[in-house]
């Protein structure tokens, strides 16, 4: 369904004739940048004349109440919806990556823990290990010990991941091509204003949902906060054809899609705060204060209705919530910086690696076999995967056993000090006598620490954050504890108490790599902090994301979100970075010097055939009209697409209109002889407030205008002459310039 | 020391020439608004500069890169240096007021409770008994029971009280009359871009905290956040002193301002994240988003910086933290929604009171008195607070307080509960059999209850609140406890545990009073999330914040801050509220229709002599640069200030200046006879690209330039032709218009 609309200061009269008679005008094609100035007039208009209207009737005045709270009710479903999605995915994942070792003869819809837990059987030390779950070797071999057993779950496994994995491509491909990807450059684009028409569409959602959970399940290696936001993005921009105020308003939707990126965040991460402020900082283009109110709702709701569905049978939002007792000492600062600088170098190289192999992908004839290339990434990944244990599990579940601080009665061998594997080991010295050799390393945290380091090899940027950090902080742990008499470390260590967390380097180190990929700040830290919930653990974490950011801004500054937009030649005007250049309006405008004349409209003068024969020979989607060819003087600024569709209209249903007939701008007729043909007035698709600079306006403040006004176009004039144009695209395309690319690579409007 | 500049797009030799020679141009009269544009030009002019220059030194390189840190540094130093003040004003703020009371013969220094801790002879149950803390009348007059001690000691609090006010009014008026009154309305004027020297300087800083001292302690109403708000952003303007990035810029120097305001609520109320949204949602104008992480920054190192000094001896930011341990049950949002309606009542109510007594002071002869209304407002306040327990107290004592969740050896009187004051009372039933009855109120409780609702009259917001959240709480306790066999509280109430949380109410309560007030959303909610540190108490704390902005918006759109700014009439354009009347441009410029036309120069033929003339007849602060009065097509626009300044050098220094000597603004010079008097080229102080609109924009258009961009004028053209002009004063007044308030209100440009 196309909504109709119209440009600015129209009478609402006119607005009424024009939405009856003349469809399309005020639309956009696909893949162009919206006018926000002209969709914030539409909606004003709109709400005055409900205003209006609300004083006459009690039905028109009910209308206008339900029109004010209809925001909140689309928030309120959009959290409930993303919620449920949310945890919906989250069950089917964890279910579908244990299908992959095994089934429970309970039930074939318990996964592991929960078929255990439904076992009287099990003690609590071997939680995980009970009759009713089988592997597939036992199930199908019988066997139950030896190396049989292994090849047959290794094989099988494999046989999962590529079946989950094979579905997943094969679903993208043939229903919804836009469900590929994180989505995050794409809604970043999209929520500056560009439309593409479909990335929001219900099929995307149901494929994206879909394939999201067999993604996971399959081991690939990827994030699951993009996938979320733009699932959240899916649902809001679905709901939204349910409210008129949003359906026909692109900038009033694109107010909704922000809430919705921190509705996204909110379940992803559990952190409805980090989420708002995630989308403030990183997606969002406009995000007026209302949003901010209205996201903080929707985030919340979305984080209740998750925890309600409760996934992970914790009560909490997310398998990573932790809580750590310990209080880290200034000293650790060292180690948290060095994590920084870490996560700062491996974003700068992902990024550049991610790019370089999508660059190649596009390039060469690699991108004509997308199944064959994820089927042999997943053949590779699940084959590496399946002998480490801390690759098998899903990566979730991986974070979660690496934030943790281990407890007495901690199974996990990352907690296999010498004290719990009970295997006394020979460096137990002085050190044991005195109460700190609990904490000593034993054999099994060592198998740990090596299959940790092998398992940074292939796993998304929070994971590999997450491994180096823990890995550090056994380090820094068993240093502290092996030298605790030195002076550095003196009152780190005493008995009975942990020296240090290796679970709070596990995030600082997340935190540092999720930092240089996204380039993130202070919506990083908060996030971190609502999955601690200690104010006491920020200073490292921000410690870290600090030296990530400078450190990965140094060696390129964009994010992997802003990579990808340039890579794809999205149309985005960066709202981060300033503009620094000393070029002028002039220098940027055109037709540039030795072009031919700006190809402009006369507001009298011109015939139908005219303005037909210039919008065929041009491409430009809008055209100024001035006074007369000698006196350039602006009167107003008129759409390609809507004088088109308003020539095609007159053409088709205003009678006797010729190719001769002349075309008006003007607001009183001129005198015209009987028998010439009925003139087309077109003043009420004129926009007669056009934005103008002038030719010595600085490009940074133009930049600014348009960064802040949300303009397609501005107008150049000079002494009240107009002299030429500058459009979004001639922008991008100057500082594409003045940074050293190619301008080319901007390839919409 | 005047800072100096230049209009945007002079070249940097014109910049340094100009610099050297006219002192003065490009700085600000006081009580006049900046130009955000102009100031942002002169800040990229000085970056682009120093990158320029570091490329070709070491030394520039250095100072390149220490400029480049300058702004973290700067934050470090305001956020060490605010957490310190605050956590100076805590500690002696406590002692003061104990000082009301008695002295601590161990050390005059301690105070009650210091004096008490030292002391062994204490038990738990009697924490603030101990020998050594004595009463002024036990140490005066030597009683230690009786009616006489009670009314020395009621003499000597009110004779303390007075003095403490009347030292601090005082202080304010020698010294510092800035110092008086909250200052978040002037602050959020300053940071819109108004100029008010002496605002933020070293007399304010140093008079604010003495009197801040004062007040707190002779027990007056006030709340300390705004005065918190106002010192930090006294001490970030005398930390920009140091650096010239921040010194000679009024834009760059309103960011740090930006951050100062959040550091000022992160020591106010312990929440560093809520401090940040609160300078986002409620002060700031301008909040790149560079601003927001440095402020996150400069947030956490204050909040640091107060628990290391760890005024209120329990390493918590501030003494009403609290942890809660009782879910709340669905049902229970009724109430809150009810504290909500009061909250927003509340908040309408204290609003219109306010404004209505200022406005009594301001009209009538009652503000010639100041000294005297305060000694008058202090005694009584004394005279009726020292009876009641809860008045006595100081603010932020009284909702520690009604904020904690009685725990079992809880002496408060708000904790005496029929198990706890061990009078068994007569309606212990059967309840008390199965294990509730501990539960029930017993007399100490209704004493306090009472007491409380005393007390309510005559405190600030957020303790009013409170106290009704608390009443509130206790009573549907007893009410879950009474009728815990009924449907609807079954299942609130389970043996041992607590049914409802009293504490949660009074949370609830001062949330939504302060709401109703403030009209802060986001950033109310997540302070005091950053109070409980659960997430599951947001829900309660988002209902009755929620409601009590839409309780209290329906019964007036303005905050306090907001009624106090339109009060003082300072030019401030709200960003929050959206302009919906459907003027034009035309509607608003100046001159009107019939008024003498709009006063222009032009770009050459007019004399020395003519433009003294015009600017002697005239007081407005710019005028438009036109090519001639015949044919006004616009050049540019030059600014009074400037143009007063140069003229006056060139009468100074230039040599043969005369009154027939022309002024050239063109930039080729005309041919002139040799005998003609030397032309005074003022091509340098002219902006080249003023902002103009056409007579046909929607005001609601021109309105949100004015915001975003921060203008101080536009012009208005048509077709081409200059035809008027329009200031933010115009704008001001036109919307006052609209609302039906007095134009003439707005006082200042």
């Amino acid at each position: 369904t196309p909504f109709t609309g119209i440009v600015p200061n129209n009478s609402p009269k006119l607005m009424d004739l024009l939405d009856d008679t003349v469809p399309g005008i005020g639309t956009y094609e696909d893949f162009n940048t919206i006018d926000w100035v002209r969709e914030k007039s539409k909606d004003r208009d709109r709400h005055r004349e409900i205003t209006n209207k609300s004083k006459q009737s009690t039905v028109a005045l009910l209308f206008s109440i339900s029109d004010a709270f209809s925001g909140w009710l689309l928030m309120l479903l959009i959290g409930l919806m993303s919620g449920a999605l949310a945890g919906g995915i989250d069950i089917a994942a964890h279910w579908m990556t244990d299908l992959k070792e095994g089934v429970c003869l309970n039930g074939l819809w318990f996964n592991h823990e929960h078929c255990c837990w439904a076992s009287n059987e099990t003690t609590f030390q071997e939680r995980d290990k009970c009759p009713q779950w089988k592997s597939w070797a036992e199930l199908m071999v019988g066997v139950s010990e030896g190396p049989g057993l292994y090849v047959v779950n290794y094989f099988m496994y494999m046989c999962w991941a590529l079946l989950f994995a094979f579905l997943a491509v094969i679903l993208v491909r043939a229903f919804a091509p836009y469900a590929c990807g994180s989505g995050i450059p794409e809604i970043k684009t999209v929520l500056s204003g560009f439309i593409i028409r479909g990335y929001l569409g219900k099929w995307t959602l149901i494929i994206k949902t879909i394939t999201l959970v067999l993604a996971v399940s399959s081991g690939l290696s990827l994030g699951k906060e993009g996938p979320l936001v733009h699932v959240a993005c899916c649902c809001a921009n679905i709901l939204c054809h349910f409210f008129t105020k949003y359906r026909r308003n692109e900038a009033k939707r694109r107010e909704v899609l922000s809430a919705a990126s921190a509705v996204g965040v909110s379940v992803a991460f559990g952190a409805p705060i980090g989420g708002v402020l995630f989308s403030l900082e990183e997606v969002s283009y406009y995000f007026p204060l209302k949003t901010l109110w209205r996201s903080f709702f929707a985030a919340l709701v979305a984080a209740f209705t998750l925890r309600s569905i409760n996934p992970f049978g914790n009560s909490r939002l997310v398998l990573f919530y932790v809580e750590f007792h310990t209080p880290w000492h200034l000293l650790e600062l060292i180690p948290f910086v060095l994590l920084g600088i870490f996560g700062g170098l491996w974003g700068a190289f992902f990024i550049r690696a991610n790019i370089a192999w999508c660059r190649l992908r596009k390039n060469t004839c690699l991108g004509h076999y997308p199944v064959l290339e994820v089927v042999v990434v997943t053949l590779l990944t699940a084959f590496l995967a399946f002998p480490i244990e801390y690759t098998r599990m899903s990566s979730s579940e991986l974070i979660s056993e690496l934030f943790n601080d281990c407890g007495l009665l901690d199974s996990s061998k990352l907690c296999g000090y010498t004290s719990n594997s009970g295997s006394a080991s020979g460096s137990v010295n002085a050190t044991a006598a005195n109460g700190l050799g609990a904490r000593l390393a034993g054999p099994d945290l060592y198998t740990a620490m090596w299959q940790l380091a092998l398992a940074l090899l292939f796993i998304p940027s929070m994971a590999v954050g997450a491994i180096a950090g823990r890995l550090l902080g056994v380090c820094m742990e068993q240093l502290a504890i092996r030298h605790h008499e030195r002076d550095i470390f003196r009152g780190w260590c005493s008995p009975g108490a942990d020296c240090i967390t290796p679970g709070l380097y596990a995030m600082v180190g997340a935190a540092a790599c999720l930092g240089g990929v996204t380039r993130m700040t202070v919506s990083l830290v908060v996030i971190m902090f609502e999955l601690t919930g200690g104010l006491e653990y920020i200073v490292p974490l921000m410690a870290a994301a600090m030296t990530s950011k400078w450190v990965a801004d140094a060696l390129g500054r964009e994010s992997i979100y802003e990579a990808h937009i340039r890579l794809n030649g999205y149309p985005f005007l960066e709202a981060k970075e300033e503009f620094r250049h000393k070029t002028l309006a002039t220098d940027v405008m055109r037709p540039r010097r030795g072009d031919p004349l700006l190809s402009v409209l006369t507001e009298s003068g011109m015939t139908v055939e005219e303005v037909e024969r210039l919008i065929a020979d041009t491409t430009y989607s809008g055209f100024p009209v001035v006074i007369s060819q000698q006196s350039p003087r602006l009167v107003g600024f008129v759409l390609r697409r809507d004088l088109v569709i308003s020539l095609e209209n007159a053409r088709r249903n205003q009678e006797g209109v010729v190719s001769m007939s002349p075309i008006l701008f003007t607001e009183c007729d001129p005198p015209m002889s009987p028998s010439a043909p009925p003139a087309v007035k077109l003043r009420s698709i004129l926009d007669l407030s056009p934005f103008t600079v002038t030719v010595h306006t600085p490009m940074e403040i133009v930049v600014d205008i348009f960064r802040k006004l949300g303009l397609r176009q501005c107008l150049v004039i000079q002494n009240g002459r107009l002299l030429g144009i500058i459009t979004k695209k001639d922008i991008l395309k100057h500082m594409a310039q003045m940074a050293n690319r190619d301008p080319d690579s901007i390839l919409f409007n």
